[in-house]
């Protein structure tokens, strides 16, 4: 009989070879993104398909879950270190979840979702709805079968949003989304009816050459501290960070050279991702210490950096005169307080990518409601886009002018990615409240950043978050960090705060 | 009981499988040559050979011989159609052969290759022979023990050989190559003694800048034929060129701003790679039918287009107006005859990978008399570099001043890829013959490719090599394309020919 310590290697060994499967998928998916040709995606849905089926089977090996049971059993699951408690419980809970899904879902689920992102990319490009729908039908009707085989003592929605948000229950989560919306439906009227509105014609009407935003978003995505000897920035449509190993971690971003916030923001916002995947305990890789705690953690790192660090005035102090050297014409008259103001807009549009930071959380809830209804059966699949129109006209004041504008604009439920949603918003309350705690706990940050100095923030963040890996749930993390419970005031206030004052208000 | 025909869908569906995943290692390794971060190397190779060992299981799986015995054993063996009965023969062999193999050779050869490689590297760069000589001695060994096992019915050598070029036999080969070298080092040596000399300094002495050359180089490989809609172009240290799919075939280069050839050739050559992956049965993907016949035929193929086409005064004439536009500095004096002369150098050098189109078989035809000589018992590996200096001597008129410059300068060995040398110069002797035919066949190609025209020869090759896939061997495949017996002849002449008057020989 082997020792509890020497299967607990064993299981270590197991779950890194996971790891191993895992980061090879992620390969795939990245180059499928940035580098596939065009003509190759029905292969490499198959060879996608394939993997998945390898890494269930090793997922749900029966003697991993044999070992497990004696490890939860042991000694060590009580009294090993608190590294090692936690790897046996959420390893178990892991297995346990992985093995209640057949295989036949498994394959079901990654063909049709593959499948349904291309049908999505057709209808969107025609605005043609009746396309994608019953697509949409298959994928709801296999996650719904997915909750229900995996997790039968939860309502189906936390089933799903268990998969992202480890421990989230929507029951918790909705008060708080609606406590936000209270606050910023009002500041979204307020900033349209101001007759004050920040000048943003820096940023809309000049141009920023692609190589030198190229060239500038690097430097900038290395001063915060993106280690571009263990990762890489590349080119994409609809931008993404993913890892490929511990040391190998990809970003990408698109580029405008109309509008050079598309790429400045949209690196900032992934390489707050890359750092947190950079900052993970290398020894523990591919295992719960060394794993990310959640989405909504991922996302408040990848939040942090790109609007309560990357839109700060103190950060364009530091910023700007990078800035001018790599745009020397479209910012010759210019200065760090003309491109802050510039950045303070706030509009309501149709498309959630393209939003403001205040208009964005609208978007994200308005997905949250949707989705919840039809997961839990209230809301027909088919009625979608007219219960998306009716929403967005009271949140926002408008309606989309076609599908494409509307239910149609994003891949995530073609894909599968059913309570993904609520995990931005949550980033952005848990990226408030971390900020705020961080001011708190280290003084002058404004002054650091206008010395380009990132460096204190970052080991806060590694400390308080990256090392915690998956040891903490996402609540229980945010709370030890900040000594506060989590709540959507801090994000509300600093939106507000940040925002009113650009309107006059 | 199944009937023949549902085992061979089984049989068909598990080579696919097999496909399926040996591309995504195809996607991994591509990667690693031309993306991952430079600290993700460890966890790549970890990647890999987990991934391996899930393609071996697959690839051993007992179901997939059981089905195969059955087949053969079937009238769909003898009486189904061509690509039938050589699914079933073929993938019997390849699975047979692979049976033979005891796991723990398997494994042993894996962990020794590999732990080679990495010797060769370091003794490579401090030129240190006997720090790589043991290692050698054990993969010599174990590829000895390696025929044994898997092919007792043939010579030691051929067992080898047969991985690589299957039915090939070196007393067929050595005659040829024999016939070869008594031409080429005659050629070699006027050349070194004649009076005139091609001009190459506007290759040599011109800057031809990296961003022109990526365009240049895309635009001559997409003329002869490659679909970039299903495949791209990259960089990388050592090129080559795999695919990661049907549609999907990756060729890559590197870039040399004071030497044009590099990327042009290295480009012409992998795109003749990937016109023969493109060119491959699609409805056969993965299966004999739809596989390249050796690596001679694939080799053959590269050095069609990159030296029987990129190197003639023909392509020059359509070719010659694109690069002036791409480099109009460097050519601003030139024409295509000036250009194409600066081709014909021939010029005794000790590494095989930088050397001409003349010389470079030689070094080839070395490497497979000395690895025969090893493998047959009557050279030790011991005497590999004494050996190596002195034939160097006899056909160059040289002496390697070190053995980095000779028996250590490439990785082949290493690697555990005996028998693989010969595949190169077999390629060169079917270009030859293939090109000959080819000029027969379609009547006046220089006037064609004078006109940008590569299409009727690229039908040609689809028809008569591509579609072909593995139903036959080499030489067979070689006599039905061009109605005659392999020989050196074409080669030789070819050589020559096209060599000859740049000396005024």
């Amino acid at each position: 009989m082997p020792t509890p310590a020497e299967t607990f290697v064993a299981v270590r060994e197991h779950a890194r070879k996971n790891a191993l499967l895992a980061t090879i998928d992620a390969a795939i998916g990245w180059d499928e993104r940035t580098m596939m040709p065009l003509a190759a995606g029905a292969w490499r849905a198959e060879q996608a398909a394939e993997l998945a089926a390898v890494v269930h089977r090793h997922r749900t090996d029966a003697a991993q879950g044999a070992r497990l049971e004696e490890l939860a059993a042991s000694p060590l699951a009580t009294a090993g270190t608190p590294a090692e408690q936690a790897t046996i419980r959420l390893l178990k809970h892991d297995f346990d979840k992985q093995a209640r899904l057949p295989t036949r879902l498994v394959e079901e689920l990654a063909r049709t979702t593959v499948e349904a992102q291309q049908v999505w990319s057709l209808a969107k490009a025609a605005s043609d709805w009746p396309k994608l729908c019953p697509w949409l039908e298959r994928v709801f009707a296999l996650k719904r079968e997915q909750a229900a085989c995996q997790r039968p003592d939860l309502d189906p929605y936390d089933a799903l949003l268990d998969d992202y948000e480890p421990g989230g229950r929507w029951r918790a989560i909705a008060p708080r989304f609606a406590d936000l919306r209270s606050r910023i439906v009002p500041l979204v009227q307020a900033c349209a009816g101001a007759t004050r509105r920040p000048d943003d014609r820096i940023l809309t009407e000049r141009v920023y050459p692609v190589p030198a935003q190229q060239e500038f978003v690097r430097q900038v995505a290395a001063r915060i501290g993106f280690d571009f000897e263990r990762g890489r920035l590349d080119t994409t449509d609809h931008p993404f960070c993913t890892s490929l190993g511990p040391d190998d971690c990809r970003i990408t971003t698109r580029w405008d050279e109309r509008f050079l916030p598309t790429a400045l923001f949209g690196v900032l916002h992934e390489a707050g991702h890359g750092l947190y995947d950079q900052g993970l305990l290398r020894e523990w890789y591919g295992l719960p210490p060394g794993e990310a705690a959640s989405l909504g953690i991922h996302e408040s790192q990848s939040r942090l950096w790109e609007n309560l660090v990357g839109r700060s005035r103190a950060f364009w102090e530091w910023c700007f005169p990078l800035a001018r050297a790599a745009f020397p014409q479209a910012l010759a008259d210019a200065d760090a307080a003309r491109v802050h103001e510039a950045l303070l807009v706030v509009k309501p549009s149709f498309i959630r990518v393209e939003a403001d930071e205040v208009t964005y959380n609208l978007h994200v809830m308005l997905r949250f409601d949707l989705e919840r209804a039809v997961v839990h059966g209230d809301l027909p699949v088919a009625d979608l886009p007219t219960a998306w129109n009716e929403r967005f006209a009271a949140d926002f004041g408008l309606r989309p002018p076609d599908d494409a504008h509307g239910v149609l604009q994003d891949i995530h439920w073609s894909a599968g990615l059913i309570g993904y949603f609520p995990t931005y918003t949550l980033g952005n309350l848990y990226a408030a409240q971390l900020m705020a705690a961080a001011e708190a706990r280290l003084g002058d940050l404004p002054a650091a950043f206008a010395a380009g100095e990132f460096q204190p923030l970052l080991d806060w963040l590694r400390r308080e978050v990256h090392a915690v890996g998956r040891l903490l749930e996402s609540e229980p993390l945010v709370e030890r960090a900040t000594g506060q419970t989590v709540s959507a005031d801090w994000l509300a206030r600093s939106l507000v705060d940040r925002y009113g004052p650009a309107y006059g208000l």
